[in-house]
């Protein structure tokens, strides 16, 4: 069951005139299938709920983030187990407690979802917008300075980003613009649920006081899974979308793109930036 | 029913100790709904099959793309019309021919997809690999050099990701390099379901004699759909994946990744760059 989000390949690299051949990095894809098993009313069910390409890896922690950050759980109690089903390292159980009886209404839009998919499953244009599971406090406030520090930051932890260049990252910075944790994968939406997937399964949600880093651009997606973490401040290495940058005023994030070491652009919660 | 690629947002750029206001111009995000319209067994029907957050513009061959990709429909002439609905610029409508109807199995797996979503609605992984409507030919031979010329070829039709910086695109040249069309998207598979319906619906698949050139990464689900138009050769200018290189070797396609002006690294179809 060991799995690798790095494998090898023969490659030929032609560059000017020259020809070489070589073994190079590549970021693995694979499919993950995440089931869930329940209780309601006595009888025992199980529903597979999502196929997500995705980099092996944090499997539990992508289970946990996408149930949550989807609404289908609102805590980390729900949750009786998570396990990779056996033999099968692409797909994985989360079994929920005893006392929780999931909304199958939820369940039973049969969603289905991969590398950059938040929207899944909702029939209805209308339904798009998942409510947070946590009020918007106070947003933080943060000097500009504190900004320019975290693109080295995450570079430093961004291994196999490195090694393959195929990767998106989600980072995890606090108020002191300390790095706390970073998620990699194919898809920026599996890197982001594993992140926050990480936070629920250790007690840390939600994250009103910390900072989102993404590696690449920021959609429409991402800005909803931030939401329902309860994340006040994203900043994003490329550009947003129209409508992340709606919905981040409608939540009361501040949302910062093309972040670099000594610059950046501000699209919402100008005054919260000093 | 005007709808545009590009809206304006006032932003705060800073820049080291230096504050700014100031206009600037977002990639839109929003979703459609494509549904199709059918008559089976006498019924009529219609079905919403899919909600894709896309960028405005090409939306009918965005549906005519994803239909085709997604292996629902094998030739133009299945399809009867294609407008957007009533009042709504967000949903299009896909009416299928009098004499053709529709694999209601297929459309009753009832799938969802988003910016980069082609997997959706396959419930089973071993379900995943859609086969392609056309037999890959004898591969496309190409010169080096030839490739070399194809990323500044692409920028100069790059209207909007100059604009927004927030766009992905999917182009296509033929076998003498020369520019023939692009596509853009804030997700990579609409890019390049845009690109495939404009072929479908301008009679212009299979496209074996063609270059197809990605402006970004390289994943399983892109390749997917370039092996159901027929391409054997695409070129992208960032990383491929692992699956994205097993299936472009499965499927007689030369893959090419992180492509400059004067270099790239062969994956697959080694023979086939001269």
């Amino acid at each position: 069951m060991e799995t690798s989000s790095i494998t090898s390949h023969k490659i030929t690299r032609i560059s000017g005139h020259d020809t070489e051949e070589l073994d190079d990095q590549l970021a693995v894809e694979e499919p993950l299938e995440i089931q869930v098993s329940y209780e309601s009313e006595g009888q025992k069910g199980r529903k597979s709920i999502s196929v997500t390409m995705r980099t092996p890896g944090n499997d539990e922690e992508l289970a946990a983030g996408f149930l949550f950050t989807e609404g289908i759980i609102y805590s980390k109690s729900q949750i009786g187990g998570i396990a990779h089903a056996a033999f099968d390292e692409n797909r994985v159980v989360v079994t929920f407690s005893a006392g929780f009886e999931p909304q199958l209404g939820a369940l039973e839009r049969n969603f289905y979802t991969t590398s950059s998919c938040g929207v899944c499953g909702k029939a209805s244009i209308d339904a798009i917008k998942t409510r947070s599971a946590y009020p918007m406090q106070e947003g933080l406030v943060l000097k500009k300075e504190l900004l320019y520090q975290l693109t080295e930051r995450i570079a430093r932890h961004q291994n196999t980003f490195e090694t393959t260049g195929g990767l998106h990252a989600s980072a995890l910075f606090d108020v002191s613009g300390q790095f706390l944790m970073l998620r990699e994968d194919v898809g920026r939406h599996n890197a982001l649920d594993k992140l926050i997937g990480a936070a629920l399964l250790s007690d840390q949600l939600p994250l009103g006081n910390h900072i989102l880093l993404l590696s690449g651009r920021a959609s429409f997606e991402l800005i909803q899974k931030a939401a329902m973490a309860g994340i006040s401040m994203v900043a994003a290495i490329g550009a947003p979308s129209s409508l992340a940058v709606q919905l981040a005023e409608e939540s009361g994030i501040a949302l910062v793109g093309f972040l670099k070491k000594d610059k950046f652009n501000i699209y919402t919660g100008h005054h919260r930036i000093l």
